[in-house]
């Protein structure tokens, strides 16, 4: 039985890497950070995403996992990338309207912030970068969905900026596919894909 | 007698133009958009800053002024450029928060983005272009005034984000600074001093 700690407290995530990580790992049992008591671990103070990118944000939380359990680690940190905004909201994605997590507010404001600019330049991407330490190894890979954003929000599924973008090729927002169609080209999913790939090796 | 029309409404700017601009061009007369109608001339629809940099809404306005006009027409567009945020808020300073013109509002939002980030990654530059267009001539010009933000706002002068922004070198901010020092090391300085020598020659 291999035991890998997912450092996050997000449900979906814990299966989509249960998804993804199961086939190339034997007999795997990945746990979240809702979980350490369960076996018998303390539960440690997360750090604070102070990284410039995504891969270092990754990285630091995988550290800090392996750390603090003894666990191989695994930690994403992704966002979406405006090129008309440099790049940004970036690693700042969730918490681009000044409080963390607030969607709406998200999306109102990186509208607003766009509204002069032409829809020729409203080109995007989603990106994620995945680390993966076990002390051994310190592992990152990168994953991005690119596209572009439209001006009002579309659909019901996904999270975040999901309502306003439009991966490239089709016609409807990450927030109208369903999730399956969403995992086979999403930004985190090649990620984990690739980290599968290498620890199948 | 050379009149030159000053693509703005801001009495702030018209007067700096007028000093720097002073020496080099002979019997210079300086008017801005709010004059047009005193010597004959019909007001026109400014364009929206809709270019991906300073240079390229400079260069909108000052070609938009003299199509109109006839005059020769100087404009600049300027902003802050944040590290941390891969050089936005940019060609967005004076609408971060989704609203133009609030001063508040955007330095409340700056300050809250970078709120994890370390202090000594809080680098930026104030920056600016002025375009030059006179129907033989295009010129742009560029000036900069690195430094770094602070956390709190101080001062009581100038506008924008100069509160929060501490000039390479100094102890106060750009708020704290009086206006004849701002305008000695400021970014529109340098620029204006810029297209004074080129059209001085």
């Amino acid at each position: 039985m291999t035991t890998i700690l997912l450092a996050s407290r997000n449900a979906k995530k814990l299966g989509e890497l249960r998804r993804i990580l199961g086939p190339a790992v034997p007999e795997l049992e990945v746990i979240g950070l809702d979980d350490l008591a369960s076996i018998g671990l303390a539960p440690y103070e997360e750090v604070p995403e102070s990284g410039a990118s995504f891969a270092d944000n990754a990285l630091l939380k995988a550290r800090a996992g392996f750390k603090h359990t003894g666990l191989p680690t695994v930690a994403d940190d992704s966002g979406l990338t405006v090129d008309a905004l440099n790049g940004m909201p970036g690693v700042l994605s969730a918490r681009w309207c000044g409080r963390h997590g607030d969607d709406r507010a998200n999306n109102d404001l990186l509208l607003a912030q766009l509204a002069d600019v032409p829809d020729e330049r409203l080109t995007a991407a989603f990106r994620a970068s995945v680390a993966y330490v076990d002390g051994e190894r310190e592992l990152v890979v990168d994953g991005e969905m690119p596209g572009s954003l439209i001006r009002e929000p579309r659909g019901e599924h996904g999270f975040g900026y999901d309502p306003l973008f439009v991966p490239a090729g089709r016609r409807q927002t990450s927030a109208e596919l369903d999730p399956a169609e969403k995992d086979a080209i999403s930004h985190r999913g090649q990620a984990l894909r690739l980290l599968a790939d290498l620890l199948a090796r």
